[in-house]
């Protein structure tokens, strides 16, 4: 066994978590079976990697150093040679996932471990009928996973344990934020919270008690600021001289309250639909969406940036 | 009328207060009925102003201007001489607070705003009486002020909408990021879409799902990263290329999905409690919780250092 990664799937993703493991001195092969797919990928390494040089976000080593250590492997086959670990970044739809998983189980060296990239369908749907079911598992990243560290793991129930704390390992290696999920939940983490959030988002405007921009601000301008280098629980802990325990004692009441008020699931109609699109079209055209996405990318690499000059300053 | 301010109550929300008001060139007067209470507040400014300077938070000031305009008054009737606006942080009871604002009231030149820095008592609760209660709200901060620029401007019923608008643009001006709701609900806006986080967190960590510092990382490894400088919205916004309409068509059944398994309101009792109580314990002994309040504060001071960088060279 090598410890070189196979990239399966060179969209945005895929190319994006070819940069995290090559510039983390792996071996990676990247796989396409779409025409053009792997030249695409290709071109986008020979204009991001030297910016995200100059961000310092390549781990010290020059744009070719970490280009060159990533092949264009000409088959499925081909990639999967010698890979520790396959990050499958496929399209999102059940039935690619299941016939992909046949292959990569056939063909992939027997201790590699496959991992999805998938942001919601469980490893459960796709890897169930495989010999090797065992070694699968979601690793679903935050896009651009080059740029936002964070990784949850979430096991099939036939996943091994070892096979998650393998993968946790060469995540934290690689400099992810690994999290494990004890079993597959609807939407993961992540979503789940994203998910709670934007509820209540959605019913703010909707209720009429603020704007758009009104909750943007309050996130962005407010609770944003400290949930970027601390989690929630953190936050709260630190906002009561007694920790979390007197936080609770405090404010436990008020927000059982608000879980009453906010136990109250919508579904996003057009009438709100309409009103958010509406909001966010008085400041943003949608053709001016794909430069406003760059100014994120930038926004991200200064901010991943500065908040590891911070870490080193001030510590994490 | 003059442009003064009048900071009532000093603790650790009306000492921010003042720095925020002093630093955009406006003459502060501050008063706390408690014995010390104002002193503290001056050594206080004495220790923090220089790191604010030295993290470039006093915009352009030196620490010796932001001070020579903040005054402590030996009344309250003369800290409200010639305020335009009073800035009330005094205690969180709502007995405290109808008894002050009466003598608010009384005693405030009659065209200066009466403003709480409450985080939940609607000011409905503690004006009603008054003859001037078209005047006051709530303008609740995010602690500390003087680092996190969101307010929410709440009215009570009776506030005259042209008192938004003063208070809107005097938070404008002095560097905040105001926001307006149209009426008073339970938690307003920033402690109703952190209850929503923190109840879907905590169901996570009683559930098995993952543990405290999982969902911290998440949060602060992950979505928290472009929460800072973007709103949920603008987050949802870009993640498609047909914008926000696209998102919602593309990922609204999973979040009505996910809306309807989070539609359980739970009391956070002892079981929960201690269970993350334990959790934050073992990675910080209760002893240390006032370094590590130091601590984020300073990563908090460099994080707006470096937000403010960001959007003068990249935008907002």
């Amino acid at each position: 066994m090598t410890n070189s990664i196979a990239i399966v799937g060179c969209g945005l993703v895929g190319r994006a978590w070819s940069i995290v493991f090559a510039r983390a001195g792996r071996e990676v092969a990247i796989h396409d079976p779409a025409e053009g797919g792997v030249e695409a990928a290709l071109a986008w390494f020979d204009s991001t990697l030297p910016e995200l040089a100059e961000s310092e976000l390549l781990a010290g080593c020059a744009p070719g150093e970490v280009r060159e250590r990533i092949r264009a492997a000409p088959s499925l086959e081909a990639a999967l040679e010698g890979a520790c670990h396959v990050q499958e970044s496929a399209p999102e739809r059940v039935e690619v996932k299941a016939e992909l998983y046949a292959a990569l189980d056939r063909l992939a060296p027997a201790d590699a471990v496959l991992a999805s990239s998938t942001s919601g369908i469980p490893a459960s749907a796709f890897t169930e009928p495989l010999a090797g079911r065992s070694r699968c598992l979601v690793a679903h990243p935050i896009n651009p996973p080059h740029l936002v560290p964070l990784v949850e793991l979430v096991p099939a129930p036939w996943t091994e344990p070892g096979v998650v704390e393998r993968t946790a390992a060469l995540m934290a290696e690689v400099g992810q934020s690994p999290i494990h999920l004890a079993r597959e939940v609807t939407g993961f983490v992540v979503n789940r919270l994203q998910g709670a959030l934007l509820a209540e988002a959605f019913r703010l405007v909707e209720d009429g008690v603020c704007g758009v921009a009104d909750v943007d601000a309050a996130i962005a301008d407010g609770l944003g600021l400290r949930w970027s280098f601390m989690g929630p629980f953190e936050t709260i802990d630190l906002n009561s001289p007694t920790g979390v325990r007197g936080y609770c004692e405090m404010l436990g009441d008020l927000y059982h309250q608000l879980a009453r008020e906010q136990a109250d699931p919508r579904r996003w109609d057009e009438a709100i639909v309409a009103r958010i699109e509406g909001e966010r079209r008085a400041v943003l055209d949608l053709g001016a969406v794909p430069d406003r996405q760059a100014w994120r990318d930038k926004r991200l690499a200064q901010l991943v940036r500065a908040k590891r000059e911070a870490g080193e300053r001030l510590g994490d």
